[in-house]
């Protein structure tokens, strides 16, 4: 994997990411392919609105239809059909958000299907394992997701973890296969900057930051934002795990993270909110019943060029299928257009400018 | 609408139907847009199988959104994004299956609707209406769809309100929309007789057959699609509503009927159920878990070229949205394809070789 930074503005970056499956334009915002494909799309529409990278979660293809299997059908690219780069997370923040038990022990995690109630056990070697199996081009440490919140002594125990794992996990990194580190530390500085240094010591191909956004207010996790970015290597792509949030974007872009994943734009849209450029509208309110304009005059994606808001009432109210797919494709759409424009804004140096823009709208 | 016979195969044949939007050939599948979607497809994927023409529901679009809606956005085809033809029933069918409580009178139905329980009265005048504000391509007249079984002087009484209604509706024909007419007379030979006579002399631009697939055995249906079929002339086209079996169409394209409706394609998708050159599979079998293959070697369908079964199976237990869109995309390719062939076969004059392989296949 190679790595570039090819613009500053202040400490906001536009760096190319090449993987052998292509390149990758940060800041990057990675759609979340869940059990092996993004919600409601096709691969060749995630193309076509200019994705370069997917995530794909661990836990749940561990789980369904199981790592071998997605091995035996040739890999996680072949299976879901996408040729692109594929991060997969390490199934951490899954077992932690979704087992219905879970007993953390030294060597890894005790855990409880959320689909049939069978036990399972994921440790930094299983972690490796079916990463390994899966075949992403990049693969992450299991972690362990300090809550929140958490005691000074507890989010110390649960660092102590971490680390342990992520070594385990770079001793086993295959050939091939980029890894990440996962900064954890809860909201305790002093836990973040000794997770950072331990991980940068062990030499990783990239640095995420994890264990944000799990219930903390919002003003913890920025400070925790802005504490993080600058203990990170710049040589390296920085990862802030599963904020998608626009305006929390827009701050760690400013202070030099690079890649995002969220399922927020896709969710949303499946909900019928959207995303457009004068803010978020639902799309199931009475008065756009017979209006024949678009979502977004000012959006181009396939959706707003040929089908109108009533339309896209009418089909969201009818639970049709495709109101999941137009509203997917439109907001995933906003969100590519949303980075491309921020990587503009840091190459003509007015990232500032392009902050202070979106943060009225959004 | 213009309408010519290109070739016959005793009775079987391939004709030109040519509407504003565009030509049709017969005979011909069309796939049902039943709330002006058809279900999990975009009209690009349509048009990229060879979909010339759609069914919308009469029904449903007066439920909701209102036909007043859709014709102040536009009219149906505006409103869905598709511009080819477009042909809408005239709600008797679903006003007989679907809402909870009917009466019907001289002049019309008064029915419940299945969406919130509010009464509604639909008559030749309101079906008629409707269907203009649609600005659908075929219009159907409004028919009284006989149960079965019924009496011969139920069925007879029945009879004399599709006939007074046909009248009212051909009537209120407009200019740009064709009317086809609906025999009924449920399974006594001469009421169907004089359904057809009393129809054909009020010079309808083509003919339906109704009030078949309701209920009643197999060879009860074949029986009336035979005897029906000649009642009808030639130069006209001739639609057999609901029936899209492929067993069932075979017999009734050698009858010389046209043009066929069906949800069977696009719901067995949505089950799992899917249409092969061996015959139909499930999907969710154990056995294609870690199979590589495509559904159907045979099949040159997005879905075939670009997915395994075992990718097919996963998302499939997994309830993933693009699961309906792949399966429904190969069962209406399996479709189109076999109507392709069957008019190549009538072109070639060996139709009793193509019907005759294909029973032994379905």
């Amino acid at each position: 994997m190679k790595f570039n930074i090819i613009k500053t503005d202040r400490s906001a970056r536009v760096c190319l990411i090449e993987t052998e499956r292509g390149k990758i334009n940060t800041p990057v915002f990675m759609p979340v392919g869940t059990v092996g494909t993004v919600k409601a799309m096709s691969p060749e529409e995630l193309k076509e609105m200019g994705a370069e990278i997917i995530l794909c979660n661990t836990y749940h293809l561990y789980l369904r239809p199981g790592h071998e299997v997605v091995s035996s059908l040739g890999g996680i690219h072949k299976f879901m059909n996408w040729d692109r780069t594929i991060l997969s997370d390490s199934g951490g923040f899954q077992v932690f958000s979704l087992s219905a038990l879970r007993r953390i022990e030294e060597n890894g995690v005790h855990f409880k299907s959320h689909l049939d109630g069978s036990m399972h056990f994921i440790g930094p070697k299983e972690a490796m394992e079916i990463q390994s199996s899966l075949s992403s081009d990049i693969a992450m440490v299991l972690d362990d997701c300090t809550p929140y919140p958490s005691s000074y002594e507890y989010a110390q125990e649960s660092l102590e973890r971490t680390i342990k794992w992520a070594a385990e996990c770079k001793r086993l990194q295959k050939a091939g296969q980029a890894l990440f580190g996962i900064i954890q530390g809860s909201l305790f500085e002093e836990l973040r900057r000794r997770s950072a240094e331990e991980l940068v010591d062990m030499g990783f191909d990239g640095y995420a930051v994890g264990g944000l956004s799990v219930g903390e207010p919002k003003e913890e996790m920025h400070k925790m934002i802005y504490f993080t970015a600058p203990l990170l290597p710049p040589d390296k792509p920085r990862y802030l795990m599963g904020i998608g949030d626009l305006k929390d974007v827009l701050i760690a872009v400013e202070t030099g993270f690079d890649m995002f994943d969220c399922v927020m734009p896709t969710r949303n849209a499946r909900n019928g909110t959207l995303f457009t450029s004068k803010g978020k509208i639902s799309i199931k309110r009475e008065e756009f019943r017979s209006d024949r304009g678009p979502l977004d005059p000012d959006c181009e994606c396939y959706t707003c060029r040929n089908y109108s808001r009533g339309y896209l009432r009418h089909i969201f109210l009818s639970k049709e299928i495709l109101s999941m797919r137009l509203n997917t494709i439109h907001n995933l759409y906003f969100y590519f257009n949303f980075f491309r424009n921020m990587r503009k804004s840091i190459i003509e140096g007015i990232f500032t400018e392009f902050k202070t823009k979106w943060e009225a709208i959004l």
